[in-house]
């Protein structure tokens, strides 16, 4: 890269669009801003163009895949944050927390989750390398392979 | 609701008393502050005038008693809010990170969260509307059937 | 302890020595400062020296040896702070997540999470004092017995 892009340019250059706000049905929001952070929802592994990831990772998919709904959860969150900060106010992605639907025996968490945090290093660059906690679930909600939630520095 | 009405008013008109204090007999706090930000202990669904939810939603509580597990929750949360700051002193809910004791295949611990994320805004209006993410745990500390943390923005 | 006596000094009168910092092998750091905050990832119960503790508690381990787990996991997320910011800089220990791998029944996990809570106040004081969440998990990252996060407010 050898001109300074913005963040939604180098999604673009992907070959990625960003979603459309994932909008909770019941009284939270999909991203709380307060000063200069951004705390976002937790978001799964299902897009609003119909690609979804339902299931458990090591049984219904393979790492491979996880990391694809680990993207697509990434995606989902920055949507979120959209609704409060545009993404060329991001100063850093402080902390994520994923969330993976594992069978037992299954301890592969943090190589899902490399789907979501390559991602945010695409976009975002040194401001898009995080803190990050990989957690693995007997049970997600909605059933999701990934949740992710996020919490973000923007500028004022 | 016509006039301006405390956080605490609104909780008796739902003809409720905010708990006494769950005191954590460890070396950890029921909520910490700094500055303007309090970071609330993870809390149970266990009242201490005998109010309890000991168990796994879809097995041994339905998704209506799971709904007011995680009322009861919120409320612990709040007294634990109160060692540090009044009720009406909070000028967000920023975050609410709610674990759901769930059999395997129960996906609903969106709504049984519902019963928390209702409670708050039904108490804070506005104030109460937050990011909030849903786990569901094979195995909850002391088997709670709910359990909460939450993040509350106060004023100085 | 009659006079003033720094982090690091009292880590090593209780015998202990902090870590190396544990690497992430990905597009993610060891912990993130933004301001007075230090956002520490998601450390488990591995030491660089050969100590380990992989598998659940109430199934591979006692709660005893669980406590010697979370300890652990705790001077691997001190070591993390030590990127961003040296131990005497601590103002207060925030927040402590920890995750327990857990034997389906188990209920234990905070008396697990003591042995972190414990270190954190003998190294700290008051400063070492902290909100917490306990939650069991069926299956962790990498197997890890305990998995910490933690949040830190130090100093300018």
């Amino acid at each position: 890269m050898g001109k300074v892009e913005s963040p939604l340019s180098r999604l673009h250059a992907l070959g990625l669009e960003l979603p459309p706000v994932p909008m909770p049905i019941a009284n939270y929001l999909p991203a709380v801003r307060h000063n200069e952070l951004v705390y976002v929802s937790g978001h799964g592994s299902v897009g609003q163009d119909g690609e979804k990831y339902i299931g458990r990772v090591d049984g219904d998919f393979t790492v491979e895949q996880g990391q694809k709904a680990a993207r697509l959860a990434a995606l989902n969150c920055l949507a979120a944050l959209t609704c409060v900060a545009p993404l060329d106010h991001v100063r850093q992605i402080l902390k994520v927390t994923g969330y993976v639907h594992s069978t037992d025996g299954f301890t592969g968490q943090p190589e899902v989750l490399n789907g979501a945090s390559d991602l945010l290093v695409e976009i975002f660059g040194e401001a898009g390398r995080h803190a990050r906690t990989a957690i693995g679930l007997r049970q997600t909600a909605r059933s999701f392979t990934v949740q992710l939630d996020m919490l973000i520095a923007v500028r004022k």
